[in-house]
């Protein structure tokens, strides 16, 4: 999950919710008009049921983590999980499975490890610090660079400093993640530009190589990569993500003298190569040209194992489509899977099957991502052309009832970033949402493993979307 | 956390809850009457700022389980975890911090690990199976004991199959806790029966020994233990948990062939010590009568380090002093600490806590136990007197506006088995409720460590118990 930006633009809002629900007259009491049927209570209740018993989410994410691992964009890994895909996706029974291709941007982290280290220290000396490169910076060369370290807060620091400060330096990004947001998705949208677009604004003022604080609320020794991008016309300079504990070390050795730092990576973007998306479907028995997307993307970053990020996306969805196999449901609409290539470092996958989808006037009636992790389920956040959001979000209100049992609640906000593009057809569109606190412990760094995702929370998150598919079916 | 069947006898009657809802015409509309006064949402906001920001709950929760480790009742570990209580709330500045004593039965799991073996499997042979003697289980002296296993489901099923099936051998309870249950404390509810009385049924039927399914949903080789009790008048048999992999195992072999087993255990119970509740309070400024309590239980089991069971619940209770402290915030009721020993095996630290409270004629207004794991929270379950209840949670959930924004509910049900003598006081009983997930992954087992505590969930949770004081103390 990357596109935490666009995530925020409605989520931010809290005002607007308030108004809207007033506008709108949304009330619980406003359900007592459309009473839920007791039998998709009742179907809601089997799925629960199956999927706690069942389901092979859990198997197929142990595979995806452990045989395969973790899935750069064009990487022999990311190969492997688009086959493991679409084997999984054919052996449902669907009605049809296959493979879109599309262009993606490729980088490799290099046969080295990163080195990073202080130098010069007059209190502790030589001491190295716990380092990733960057998706898709630079390296420095074999001999590396080093350079006295200036530590900013944001990138207008760096303009006010300007570059009579910055220039020949390396400019240390240390604004941490708010840890008083509840929501840890809003304190990653509060801090993720440095990460972003830190090299390109330092760069811009001379500085020759970045540091970033990793994207975590952790205090540990665990650095976090992620994507980072040079802006047109700045001369590219290497980005360097560090581990908290060692941002905290730096920025209070930095208050007390001049710190050198030492840079050698050996990281390098290496041209494009095709990729896939996976693609698997039961096509709708009375309304085929109505899609409802259920997806995740199948790319990671290159360390851990991709595991809640977005490993567990994935095979959320595919359960989804197992789900209603296993219970024998006959779906009015298309049900579509979708496992993206390319979420972390351009969206190439899927701006390929918007393309598509849009050239071949189809209808999404909704789409529904999760790429938040595979924590306990606690909703959907849910958007639409302006046109048409109000409208189709009471109708999707409507159902709270339903689904309040098993702990989820409605409320605008973004979806995802591979079903963004979607809008423009005018269905709903909905982004899973799991409690937010742990995400960030593990998000694009070597702890995003396997054995951080709970059987039981993912079954649960794979129900909750099944659960959402079954009544945008029924309509 | 142990006493699961007390706090599912509200719990299990949905049609209790809504029914009561109906009745007393509670619903979200209702709040619109007492609109929650601007400044209460601003403080309960500071108060979450600075939970998490600045609480120490995390760093005590370190101390707690792995410099003094786990602490069974009457153990060395206990005294020092007593003492750890003792100065921490010192630290603090409350008003007065005592220790109230108490007679705790002890039990020690003796100098040998357990050893549980297959002995003439004609498929696999011999091989061990993980297992750990439940706690008060007596051993089964230096050359353990060796008898055909008989699988059961049920108590029911030993009393149905009676003495020609049962006795001589080994009675193996292997009913799972149901996955199917949202709330995994109704799974265990459902299923602890097999571990706390199943020894003594099937005593009473002539067995030598038992072996029980270890209480989890997971699917794993850690065997968890757990309080039994020998009923009046039966032989004590030795009981012992396996894992859930070793029981599924095991069950496989017996549909097959008749299996029999070897168990050693060295474990006794050994007589009682004096313990000691841990008790820290800020005298009320104008009702210091009236008494607002937040606890947790200091003791835990042997294995592990107590970290969810429930160093949490502590290090919960005693953040929230600190947190009302840090905010200079000074009550009007009498805020009281209360670290109770004995949780696990009697309830004797609460037992004298109800007798000298009662003796004292005090009023607890309120009481809060954290004792569900420090998990996400998700709000509290609500219990009184029944002459009293209905108004007293009516005015509670009239609060629901303030909590909400932190996913925060109000709902009748079981509070905690460390405040549960105090209900004849007609003051409201809390039982704080985390997401419940997770907990029986690690519930009195090995695996219930430091490291399996979020931050971020700990220090919501010591906030939430926080809000709630401050809501109850303004009355």
């Amino acid at each position: 999950m990357y596109h935490s930006f666009y995530y925020f633009q409605l989520m931010k809002n809290r005002t607007f919710f308030l108004f809207f629900c007033l506008t709108v007259g949304l009330a619980p009491t406003a359900n007592a008009q459309q009473p839920p049927l007791e039998a998709d209570a009742e179907f809601i209740r089997t799925l629960y049921d199956t999927a706690l018993r069942e389901s092979n989410c859990y198997r197929w994410l142990y595979h995806l983590c452990k045989d395969i691992g973790p899935r750069l964009s064009g990487s022999p890994q990311s190969v492997a999980a688009i086959a493991f895909g679409q084997y999984h996706l054919n052996m449902m029974g669907v009605d049809t499975v296959l493979l879109q291709p599309c262009t993606v941007p490729t980088w490799v982290r290099g046969p080295e490890p990163e080195e990073v280290r202080i130098v010069n220290s007059t209190q502790i000396g030589s001491r190295p610090l716990n380092a990733l490169a960057l998706g898709h910076s630079v390296g420095t060369g074999p001999e590396g660079l080093t350079a006295e370290v200036i530590e900013v807060r944001s990138l207008d620091e760096v303009e006010r400093l300007g570059r009579a400060k910055i220039a020949g330096k390396i400019v240390f990004y240390n604004r941490p993640m708010d840890p008083t947001q509840l929501n840890t998705f809003a304190a990653y949208g509060g801090a993720v530009d440095q990460r972003g677009l830190g090299a390109s604004k330092a760069s811009e003022y001379g500085a020759v190589g970045t540091l970033v604080r990793s994207m975590t609320t952790r205090l540990d020794d665990v650095p976090h990569t992620g994507a980072m991008r040079y802006q047109d016309g700045v001369v590219p300079i290497p980005a360097v993500a560090i581990s908290t504990n060692d941002a905290d070390l730096l920025s209070r050795l930095l208050q007390r003298e001049a710190v050198r730092v030492h840079i050698r990576t050996t990281c390098a973007p290496a041209g494009p190569a095709t990729s896939y998306n996976v693609i698997g479907e039961i096509r709708g028995s009375t309304h085929p040209d109505e899609i409802i997307l259920v997806g995740g993307h199948l790319d990671s970053w290159d360390v851990g194992e991709g595991a809640h990020d977005d490993g567990a996306g994935c095979v959320q969805a595919m359960a989804v489509i197992e789900l209603l196999k296993k219970m024998n449901y006959t779906p009015q609409r298309t049900i579509r899977c979708v496992l993206f290539a390319n979420e972390e470092s351009g969206l190439a996958g899927a701006r390929a099957y918007w393309a598509a989808s849009n050239a071949a006037n189809e209808y999404h009636l909704a789409a529904i991502e999760s790429d938040r992790g595979g924590f306990t389920p606690r909703g959907f956040t849910c958007e639409a052309d302006d046109a048409v959001f109000i409208p189709k979000f009471q109708q999707v209100y409507a159902w709270s009832p339903l689904l309040e049992p098993y702990g989820l609640t409605f409320k605008p906000g973004g979806s995802g970033a591979d079903i963004s593009g979607l809008k423009s057809q005018k269905g709903l569109l909905f982004g899973f949402e799991p409690d937010s606190q742990r995400y960030f412990d593990y998000h694009h760094a070597p702890t995003d493993t396997f054995e951080t995702v709970n059987r039981r929370e993912l079954e649960l998150g794979a129900a909750a979307m099944a659960a959402l598919v079954y009544l945008l079916d029924k309509g």
